[in-house]
């Protein structure tokens, strides 16, 4: 039989965090693609446009007008998914039929004034504010919620209906499923290794090097082993932190730093202003705040759709939403392509 | 406090086939949408394009020329994400750096030689062909893997590269995570209740009526209780039946007619070639098949990722991917459009 290597020989990787699996078959990568390729980015943003509801002084739809902030700016999304006073559904009269109340707010914020820029070309002490503000809003709203998602959709591939920077900020009277799954895993992790599961796995994953994007001194950024998405990347801090507003000023504005130097190689990656999900996940916050979380361990996931060019995205259809996430190309590889892109953004390197 | 009603009030309803919570936010349709919309379909499908890899005649990117086949044709994809001889990648060093050795055989089948056509566009009896074939493609790879995936990718949209109508079939030496899912949540129910969970599930839908779509002698469609996607189905035979190959010529008869109803509906919605994932899910299959399995029913799944138009769809991102699956109507008001819809396809009744 050949010897096993990872590049060429598919298998299936276990993801500790989430209790998935991920088929990784690299040698797919050598298919043709005559599928759908995605619209190029043609368009130009404006710096500023009276009519976009996100920019400083525009009236939006519930007939607020926005303040001309200079920085960040937090206000409530017009249209919630969750609202704080929805009725309870009331008993279930089946174990099949399972309904249950959710209460909670959803918030936008805009990192920026201006409508034209994106978070990589955004300067440190910018960005440090964006994280700021993540650190607030979360506090804030976990004193009442126990789960607080912040998490950024960027590009019209990722749903995203406004080219204004912005994330959004969804907190819900429960723990949403995929929280709930890091919550028992880190719990059952922490309870048999005495450790929290990321604070060892990131250890072991700057002992090992191979997965490794970037690196400083509060901060790890590494395509984990169970990556689904092509250029998946999960960033951790070195110490353990169970949430955003534990983090000292000196971590911030590392994690400003390192957060720009990883957006950039994104968007160097296929010269385009790279599309992803990203999002935050901490300890439940709440009323339940008194418990510990010691097994929680702070971490960001990006999740970015384009495998092949800027145009050529990975499909999650057919045998990954029936049966299980399947990659195209390791994460080792996608760690080495990553590693190896310059530091300053192509935008700036060709003025 | 206001009365409950779904279609007003958010909500979280728990799927029990795959332990997964979705938030119900029907107030969402309200919200304008600015996003990105999808190309429309302008381009007309030739009957026969001799370059077409999928075509009766054609020659396929390893030199073979696929036969003049006149129904359905079955054969090896050429870029496989499982082959049959993958070497193992031996015992892991850390229990956070978990891989296992994956083994399987990929296959295309053609459902027809014409590329013009569609499911809902065949013939009754030409689609019981495509369900004898499932049934027979189950039954060969069964006997080596516990798991044959049949599925579906319909539509640009959905990754499809190649217009002409066909599926895949991954066969596998693990069972894959939602398999995983459903043998875990089926018999946690059949060991507590006595029944399997679907066979249950079924009946409940045939009385409460407001989530069924069709149903027929044999079959049932309907928009499941806890459905993410807005138009999501499960299609369910009305006896216990475990496996495709079980299924009586009468009950596949009766299957092909339903399908064509429930895919007519689905073009119908839109007026356009309504693109999806699909797939089957049955007992697992290889070596084992000598345990009884009785907790497990045969079932569809219907994917279709269309919320508001031909052009604009559900985009599963942010929360979604980082959350919690969220979805814009209630799965009642779903089932009550599906409901209304003629089973004449559209491109016929204007003809
Ligand atoms: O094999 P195809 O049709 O080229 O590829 C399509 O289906 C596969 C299985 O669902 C996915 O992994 C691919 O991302 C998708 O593009
Ligand atoms: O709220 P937005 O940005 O309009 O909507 C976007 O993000 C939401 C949260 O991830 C998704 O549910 C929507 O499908 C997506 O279009």
């Amino acid at each position: 039989a050949a010897t096993f290597r990872a590049s060429e020989h598919q298998h299936i990787r276990y993801n500790p965090l989430q209790d998935e699996w991920v088929l990784v078959s690299a040698h797919r990568m050598k298919r043709p693609w005559q599928g759908q390729v995605e619209p190029q980015l043609l368009k130009t943003v404006p710096r500023y446009d009276p009519l976009n509801p996100l920019c400083p002084g525009a009236t939006r739809a519930n007939g607020e007008v926005n303040p001309h902030y200079d920085s960040t700016f937090l206000f409530d999304n017009d249209f919630p998914a969750l609202q704080p006073d929805a009725p309870d559904p009331g008993p279930s009269d089946h174990p099949l039929f399972r309904a249950e109340a959710a209460r909670g707010v959803c918030k936008v914020m805009c990192f920026h004034p201006w409508s034209d820029v994106t978070l990589p070309l955004m300067s440190v002490p910018e960005i440090r504010a964006v994280i700021d503000a993540w650190a607030s809003v979360t506090e804030d709203l976990g004193a009442q919620y126990p789960w607080v998602q912040i998490f950024e959709n960027k590009g019209a591939m990722m749903g995203c209906s406004n080219p204004h920077p912005h994330c959004q900020v969804w907190a819900s009277s429960f723990l949403p499923d995929i929280a709930q799954r890091e919550e028992r895993s880190q719990q059952n992790y922490h309870s048999q290794h005495g450790e929290p599961l990321l604070l060892e796995y990131g250890r072991q994953e700057l002992l090992r090097k191979e997965r490794l994007v970037l690196s400083s001194e509060h901060w790890l950024v590494l395509v984990p082993f169970w990556a689904v998405w092509p250029f998946q990347t999960l960033l951790l801090p070195r110490r353990h932190v169970r949430r955003l507003p534990e983090l000292t000023p000196a971590e911030r504005d590392d994690l400003a730093s390192i957060m720009k130097k990883l957006l950039t190689k994104y968007d160097n990656l296929f010269e385009t202003s790279f599309p992803y999900s990203m999002g935050w996940h901490g300890a439940p916050t709440g009323l339940k705040t008194g418990a510990a979380y010691d097994h929680w361990q702070l971490h960001a996931h990006y999740y970015p759709p384009l495998l092949r060019s800027a145009t050529v995205r990975k499909f999650m259809v057919g045998y990954e939403m029936l049966a299980q996430a399947q990659r195209d190309l390791t994460p080792e590889q996608a760690a080495e392509r990553l590693r190896a892109l310059p530091e300053v953004h192509y935008c700036l390197a060709k003025k």
